[in-house]
């Protein structure tokens, strides 16, 4: 594969310059928008049911290899080609950058609340982890209009929670007192912690029936006891991106809410101090490049 | 409480002698059961949801204080007094005997394929650990109409999970081969063993949305991979026996399945003996004392 060089870039979001002679989905001139895979099997369980994000056989826009043995090639590229099966229609008047972020993160939280039932107005969250994945569970959530508790290890982020990002409340994991008085209290947390932590303390804020859903990929062994989840009749879950149905029943139900993620834009010319940001965590909340535009630039 | 000597006994069957003017559930000469619970809030979010089991208040059988103040006494006794609430009918044709281990037992299995969505025919489940619980897993779910796995750490049961109770299948937790072949393939499993265990190797066996529901009180924490949760959208959860509204759908369920549990009868002269058996696991499944026969032949 070293003919071909790496190129990167989900979440991408394009106007339709051609189709194949089988598109019937769409016309040249859409605005439409890919998220993190391209391809799977067709065939399995998971597939055969609508939820192909779950396929053994899924093939990632980028960096993997395709049914015809290239290599993925993602969004930082003046085109690509993909299947119509992965390829959303961006709702009229819904920004393409605006879109971007949310056809891996946005989807990544609501596709959960669809699936496990907690849609519902009026419902108790808390979202665990302020980054990326956790400011759009803020602004999901709120839009489902649920009572949201951003939950963090430290104060740093209470100002950006509660007043850039409308959040209910919020709550510091080492803060004793606040911890025992939400215990008890909350529907689901969806916890975006990419590293090891204890689950007890947030099992504890959980009410009956109560749902702490995974969305970091932790190599180390994660840790309860069997009493906190069986006495509440509690339950510890995870999810993976969305199916490609989910995407867009949610990118229809952000045009509806007229839900705005926070993001800034850049070119491509930028892309190296984006990512020495990214690895400071040192953007709110994605860069969204620009890649039409900074063609234009050059 | 030293006036007050310890009355064991759970999963109770009487008859009904005397009623209070405020009860209309009963009459006299009516066969009924008491389960593990006897007492509980009525005011919290479970009392009100008809899941006292999980109200933070509940009054054990016995070994606890009721609300006057006095200790809870148990069915290894001529008689109990028990508020109409946490009392249910036992089916018509269903003998006593049988019917006891249904009273925790069997709606500890009952409830949580009930509450889950758990009770169509078709589905594929897993017993793991087979000791009270487990056996009656096996039952209950073999009644569903379900494809039953025993899974055990050695080959001892398999012809007591095959042959006696009807298991479709047996899987030995250390054999590679065989676990590798069933992952996958589960809807369920009910996870029994009371020690530490990893859980990493039955989770696997679960197919997508697959659930590892938890009844063993371990106070080591349990341990797993997140990635192994997410990517299957797999769902680790537990349950505590059941609510009275449950216990009394299950029995009829049994009564209409026309199951039966595997017990052994004793008399109340052969009680120490049962206990040191039960130590060592010497018993197929439930030792029932036949109290009202024990106190005729004295």
């Amino acid at each position: 594969m070293s003919n071909y060089p790496m190129v990167p870039g989900h979440e991408v979001v394009g106007e339709v310059v051609e189709v194949g002679s089988n598109v019937g989905k769409f016309t040249v001139g859409d605005t439409v928008g890919v998220g993190c895979i391209v391809g799977c099997c067709g065939n399995c369980r998971p597939c055969k049911s609508d939820v192909e994000q779950y396929c053994n056989k899924k093939i990632w826009s980028y960096n993997d290899v395709y049914t015809d043995g290239k290599p993925t090639q993602g969004g930082f590229a003046g085109s690509m080609v993909v299947d119509q099966k992965f390829v959303v229609k961006i709702p009229e008047g819904m920004s393409p950058e605006q879109a971007a972020p949310l056809l891996c993160a946005g989807v990544t939280v609501y596709s959960p609340l669809n699936h496990f039932g907690l849609k519902q107005s009026g419902l108790r969250g808390g979202i665990l982890g302020l980054g990326g994945v956790g400011h759009m569970g803020v602004k999901i959530a709120k839009s489902m209009g649920h009572h949201v508790t951003v939950i963090s290890s430290s104060d740093k982020k209470r100002v950006e929670a509660l007043d850039h990002l409308g959040a209910d409340d919020y709550l510091v994991s080492s803060d004793a007192t606040r911890m025992q008085e939400l215990a008890d209290s909350l529907d689901y947390i969806i916890d975006t912690v990419p590293v090891f932590h204890p689950l007890e303390p947030y099992l504890s804020l959980l009410k009956l029936d109560g749902k702490l859903i995974l969305m970091g990929v932790i190599n180390t062994p994660l840790q309860f006891l069997s009493p906190v989840v069986m006495l509440g009749r509690k339950t510890i879950t995870g999810s993976f991106i969305g199916s490609m149905k989910e995407t867009e029943d949610m990118l229809e139900f952000c045009k509806e809410k007229d839900l705005t993620s926070m993001i800034e834009v850049v070119n491509m010319d930028y892309i190296n101090t984006a990512f020495e940001r990214l690895e400071k965590n040192d953007v709110r909340y994605r860069f969204v490049v620009d890649v039409a535009g900074s063609k234009l630039s050059q």
